[in-house]
């Protein structure tokens, strides 16, 4: 019924052959099922991840890593580098790099949970690849495509963030390049668009949820949803954490802090120890009621 | 240089006091509850308006109605005067217009299930007031600022769709028109926005569910959703709707049919009376987690 | 080259002949020619429209009519009645209504220009259509079909504004809806669309000036732009003009006023009058080049 | 209730002085001059990049640049590393890579006339950087960081291309980025941006000239534009560039291929050296009407 020779902005068929021949899907019912450090992906799972936006000391991300694990997250996340749309840092925030890799492989034996931090430069893909369980390709490096290669010789499991001017057809050509080398266990995740409006002039990005029936129509890998990036507001993460669910999400990203408004960066976005946990309750059920397993 | 004292696309605190007072919540718990034909809205209230595009002949909208307030539906919409894009109908649509308000009155006594249909022109809010428990204003309506006093005016119920490409600064506006001639019921509805990737070349619009969490920081006033127009694609309606819930709307609006794939008109985003069966008891579960009654 | 069965966004080659077959081109050399009101429109021909956002006053308005008539303006422009996004006035803003539709007459005869103005609601056809020797269709109003048919029928020149958030295909089923009652001289303006940036945080639309020569190929009717209204700043609008007028448009409108931050409306972006009789001698030049014959 | 310190998508006057500080005018007729391989930028000037998407061949790219060079093109374009949103490649069609840098050196040599290419790896950044005189970099990389970084120490003149989905001010970011190594010629190149609507279905970007004037009144850099990479259209780049010059872009990028339809990469954009040259003739006078030297 669908059909588009021509080349346009949205997926047509030509181009699930054509074009990303290996992350498309082959019949209705095929989506990728992998372990990733003894996680399950796939359909009937829903990962969480959660965590800082910046490493920004070794006991604060202890702390983080104790309290988002109890309260059921599946993965650490912090990122050690970080792109900045500006390159002035405040007083308060420097990159922790090195430093913060090294605060993640601390947290992660100390509470025993899988990390996940994004790499930014081929050089430091093995120093990451150590500690890391899965690396992050950021929205600004979607497609930057030495990375993406670089980073899928290694094999490690790579989540691939959308890049917030991409469309799904864009984003599934990315993903096309991580396959390519023979690496299976790939991610994808939304985290907000560039749209006409966001409602609030704090506000950058429109969560785009209708991208998650349309990836699953076309791809079978897992996509999962980071609603904390995307509206940038800390008082619309819940609602918004509760429908990335309920609209069948493969995962869910959240920034979590203790005291969000000290936090090094973005300390509009990020849910405190509490409303994570009272989150995770009501985000259990609902996976319930959709058939899919949310967290541990 | 620059004078930031100007209108901006997003909302903004001068904008709450000046631009739409009556729109605006008092303080934090502020959200309008009210009775509409014994059904009520309000936070904790989440009713649900399923039916058809068209009100396609009364055989058909008598069966719908029977069927979707069996299902749990709370209202029975279709459309009876219609905005179409193109002048020309096809050898099978035309629109029904009195007769599919005459139609729409029978199905109602019939299944004894208050009905909403559209208002386009002031000459027709007459007619249509007898029949319709709620007068629905279209989105390419939605600063059509005559017509919204003239519907204010008449006192009935008035459920106001988003533009298309209006931001929720907008929108609330557009509301405070219909507010300032005391009428106090009035319902938003999200109905898919312009943006500039759909994801599959038959989709029109973007589903925007944070405009959810945003209208309920800003205004009193219920909001609800409608997946499938914004969608335009049956399989991802489901999914849609159970996210539609979740992220807390007070209300949503469903496109159903017998026959899909022969219905009149959007021939590609009803469910069918099954689907709607089954997506109900999902969403009545969701609801339960998310505090708010789905539907009757 | 082109094809799509499916409903689309953009336009395809089957929407040309089945959406809108009267606003399409026939051959490659198609444009429409008329006169309205002793002015040539059509291929080869750039009538400048200008004149204040809203009637102030009759001493006003014939001030600027005579000034923009001396710079070369072959039309004035100015609002009655106005849609406005928020119903409350300031203190110095009130709609001139009727009084400004006969002000407009007085400046009319005064300085021997015709004059187009915004028509609203179909009550004031008849008052506006005595004065205005085009009807301004506005942004908001471009999908109220009863209205379009309404201006139709009179067979008055009609400018159709684009929807802020429609498509070219949009824009050219509402020009069908004119054609459709007979009428022929029919013109399109474009004025700005919503979009992810604008620049700076007081501009609201974006000028879309691909739509020019996308609309050229396409359709027969005369498109002309207005840079004042999209880009809402007057250090800008100069420098936009002369890309309206050096990309194609088939006119231009301006919004011009002898003391800009005083004007009742939208003082942001009127120029005034030396900076409009200035552009006018460049946009002459520039209309040279291009073949085009600029204002009167 | 709302904090609007916070950084919203547009500039605002704080922006100015703490996010690019460098990249910004310190006064009203602050605008950057410098010479690149003898050719003038800024104020006044508007040097034309014009040459195929990407080198095919010696003999094609010689050919090129002579007859680019004869209508007046101030630099040879022309892409060796080319990032492409699908990792297939046609049988047509393989990146030249190291062997199209030096195929565009011995055309730079032979048409005696300086290049611009692209820079996708800071591997390839010395290689590049013997025969461009101006490093680009694309629209994918724009938030590149540290290819950014690695670019601005080689202290070669930097082309810029703003990211499809970014905003003024996150260009003006990445440009500090530049800045800040003490690099001073630096360009910024708008090549379409991602928009709702492009008009037809094999367009899939949309020309934002609004940036020009924008970026002119924040940034003291040169911006030139592209209208062919954002049209993606033939028949309507030559009406875009028109307007590119009058609008008073500092630059001018163009594709331009001896035989477009068979041009090895988006054949549907390049315009052929009759077209080129005839457009060359209107740019120049344009140019005179706004003050500004278009081309040698």
């Amino acid at each position: 019924m669908i059909d588009n020779s021509t080349p346009g902005k949205d997926i047509s068929l030509s181009d699930i052959q054509s074009k990303f021949p290996l992350a498309s899907k082959k019949n209705h019912d095929h989506f990728s099922s992998f372990l990733i450090a003894g996680v399950q992906f796939g359909r009937g799972f829903c990962p969480v991840f959660a965590g800082p936006n910046m490493v920004e000391s070794e006991k604060l991300i202890k702390d983080i890593a104790i309290n988002v694990k109890n309260s059921g997250a599946s993965f650490l996340r912090g990122g050690a580098f970080k792109p900045l749309t500006f390159p002035y840092r405040s007083t308060k925030y420097n990159e922790s790099r090195e430093k913060g890799i090294e605060w993640l492989d601390k947290a992660k034996s100390f509470a025993k949970i899988p990390v996940i931090t994004e790499v930014m430069e081929e050089k430091f893909i093995p120093l990451i690849s150590e500690v890391a369980d899965i690396l992050q390709i950021g929205t600004r490096n979607m497609q930057n495509y030495p990375l993406l290669t670089a980073c899928a010789k290694t094999q490690k499991p790579i989540m691939l963030k959308r890049g917030f001017g991409c469309s799904l057809r864009d984003w599934l050509g990315a993903a096309e390049y991580l396959l390519i080398e023979g690496n299976k266990r790939i991610i994808l995740c939304e985290r907000g668009i560039v749209a006409p409006h966001t409602h609030r002039s704090s506000s950058r990005f429109l969560l785009d949820l209708q991208v998650v029936p349309a990836a699953q129509e076309f791809t079978h890998l897992p996509i999962i949803t980071d609603p904390s990036h995307a509206c940038f507001w800390r008082p619309w993460v819940s609602q918004l954490a509760k429908a990335c669910v309920a609209v069948g999400s493969n995962g869910l990203m959240l920034e979590v802090h203790p005291d969000p408004p000290n936090a090094a960066v973005d300390p509009l976005q990020a849910i405190n120890y509490l409303e994570f946990h009272d989150l995770m309750k009501d985000l259990k059920l609902i996976g319930e009621v959709c058939k899919t397993k949310v967290g541990t």
